[in-house]
């Protein structure tokens, strides 16, 4: 029943002045609002449908923008593992490392990034059922690590569609573990565009609306100054500029819902 | 931006002894939270999954029921139409008349159904995408009806499954006409059971806030003293005895979303 | 192990004079390859997208067309039925009466069409899995009618899709009935164009022949003369000019097939 | 138009010995019946459901067994990387290496493969569509490699369930480049038991057939001598006492169909 937590930032490392730029606004605005906010940012986009498209940074530069970031703003930052041996040195600077949705069952992976004692945040691969995830935790159970976050961000629907399926919400608290929900991702449309994922961001404050109603640990968000000039996911970018009235509403309705009594049914 | 209406009462006519209980539950909770509501209930379950299951007491008896709680509670009703032939007979004392979601396709049907001038609630079929809805509704413009509701049920999603696709939503509201959402059917699990489909009711709750703080014109709810002895979906149906929480809960919801803002964001 | 039968026709009565010419080509080309043939027609379109799409003769006329088929060319004919107060007179013409897909959870006309003794072709709806067929099977046989054809046409994937799951095919045979697999509704996508469905008839001969690998008891065919030009599903029909050239292909691959062993795998 | 070439093994490498054995049963098979063989074997299973099963000898001692094979039976040799370091080790014994479907998308790994000049097997990852193929044969072709394969193993429908989409064979083979099919992997149902997949096999027949009914280059097919007892994918399993019988039916039914004019359908 604590209050909402932001995972929020950016989608890739496109600059490290875009990255101070984005980090500012993330944080005046978490701050008005008294939100609990931890920064997150990608090194690299390992998984881009086109070889041409930008992939970020890359290890070493990302880490030392994340570091930055970490002590200008006094923010614990997180950031995604694409393989085993990126584990340790991502742990070294971010309090929470992510597994990609599309890697959630590469158990070298997952047992690597666990065995870094850091945070996990969990992704739910797109291809797997809400029950699944206990594999992936007990995973990283046995690798001994039980600071775990799952987060939702979309299951495959058809071809070139997600659909965020609620009632998995439900399913995935069972695990006793915090959840997240990824709520930019989710509105991709993969494949959607030519040559890289289409989106939906006109619709991000109903699916963050509807995902924060049934009691979310954290809130997963990510935002661009000009999402249409974005070098990744731009479609599904909330605009920096929108940042403070969206959390606004959600930490208003978060604080409503975080006060109902649950209902016995059964 | 009007408060939530609630379309609550029954799946399936049982008995008026029943259909009384049930709606003196409704009129009790919304009287005492001050909800608009209409009383729903069906006469005939024309799509069971096994001949062998109960229907209901027909048109004739039903329609009966339905004008006796009517007049006894001072509730406009809503029930739903299986055939052309049925249309005029159940407009003459139904205040809503509904489309079953399998039916959304037949054309004779719609049509009889609009013009009877009674107001329409259309049902989103399992089978079709958010934006063939617009399908549905010229028909019914086109035969002289424009008081129009359109309700969401859940879509097909594998096997034996549905999803709620929150993002739906907004696309039918872009449609102008009022958006309901059918929370205890979309608990629905299509023939899980062996001789009939199962439900996930536990979740009702969570899946009804998740849609409430989209925004919707109406909730649609039913349910039962005892749903594990409801001769029709019992697996969805709310336990009658947990409706003024439940509603309670959706209540201040709602009034918590009607007063946010919109975000343009584009 | 009988050779496949071909349900085979045209989509809607566009005609008397079209349908006389499409069951002409149908008969010279089953006769000059000794193919076991029904033909096919529609009187009413009950469920298309737009209320002004073509929708056929009606009942009697359309009846009427069948009846003249039926005797000019001897050959037995199949018409769908879409209320129960068509089944006796459909059944008075029709040797094989069709429950349309959308309409297969409707219990009034799934007893009325199987009281009338006739033959009964139950297409699979898009929005069931394959072991639910046998309610509908059951229904039939409690009505008193074993004599069942169960037809596949595809099944609901994501939004404006459908997949024909090949595996469901040995799931309803095991019913004990003969399958038919309906190759030209499959390539439907619903929803596809602005006002009715698109399709992928480009692709008619590898998904037949993919089907009648598995070993089927018949395939269900239209076609059109110039289906650019057709008042339904024009983008699902096989060109009758291409008719003779696609059903020897099958028909040679149907006699490969039927001669196979099949192999206990357990 | 040539015949079908077998890309046939075993699941995981379980010993040195069972994988003679197995390669042994194929090559008395495919010689019997004069049909091309490449023999598929996997030293690691990196995306096990549970870090408690087995995953093979790895990468040097499977190198060792799969190099024993190709001299021994005189056969070319595939197996999967999982990681951008493996490639080249495994392109050196290797002569076909394989893309695994869930890391389709991890551009390090495909440029890494594709550098290696060896053949590549790229599986379809479950949740793209058919058409999202060429970004991955595009980044191939960008690193210097166009000796590639396309390989269909089913995709995500709804949760714990694969479909194979005939239809996307089709959009696949205009790629230009041959197609495969991984007819077992297809027969899986992910997450259906409680730490591993389930499978289908009892089905293997006639989801080869139809697969091959459809013309293809390649038929992708692991077997184990029990599969009740194998260590990987046993639900999936063609009984290596099967495979003579099998094997002669898909290729009677390949040279029939590879015979087979095609017909122009526009």
């Amino acid at each position: 029943r604590r209050p909402l937590t932001l995972f929020g930032g950016m989608n890739v490392l496109e600059s490290r002045e875009l990255a101070i730029e984005v980090a500012d606004a993330w944080q005046q605005a978490t701050t008005a609002l008294g939100m609990p906010w931890v920064f997150k940012a990608s090194f690299d986009k390992a998984n881009r449908s086109s070889i041409h498209s930008f992939r970020g940074p890359g290890l070493e530069k990302g880490l030392a923008i994340l570091d930055e970031i970490k002590s200008r703003f006094g923010v614990p930052v997180l950031s995604d593992v694409h393989e085993p041996g990126q584990a340790r040195a991502v742990a070294e600077v971010c309090d929470v490392i992510q597994l990609p949705a599309f890697l959630g069952r590469q158990t070298d992976l997952v047992v690597a990034m666990a065995q870094t004692g850091a945070v996990l945040n969990l992704k739910k691969p797109q291809f797997i059922a809400p029950h699944e995830m206990r594999h992936i935790v007990r995973k990283c159970e046995e690798a001994g690590n039980d600071r775990l976050l799952l987060c939702e961000r979309g299951t495959s629907f058809g071809y070139n569609n997600l659909v965020v399926d609620m009632l998995a919400f439900g399913e995935m608290k069972r695990s006793g573990y915090p959840l997240l929900f990824d709520v930019t991702h989710a509105l991709q449309q993969p494949g959607g565009r030519s040559d890289s994922a289409g989106g939906r961001r006109r619709q991000v404050l109903e699916l963050a609306r509807a995902g924060v109603a049934t009691g979310l640990a954290g809130l997963f968000v990510e935002a661009h100054p000009d999402p249409d000039s974005a070098l990744c996911d731009g479609p599904c970018a909330l605009p920096l500029g929108r940042l403070h009235a969206f959390l606004e509403q959600l930490k208003m309705l978060d604080a409503v819902v975080k006060n109902l009594a649950s209902i016995d049914i059964d």
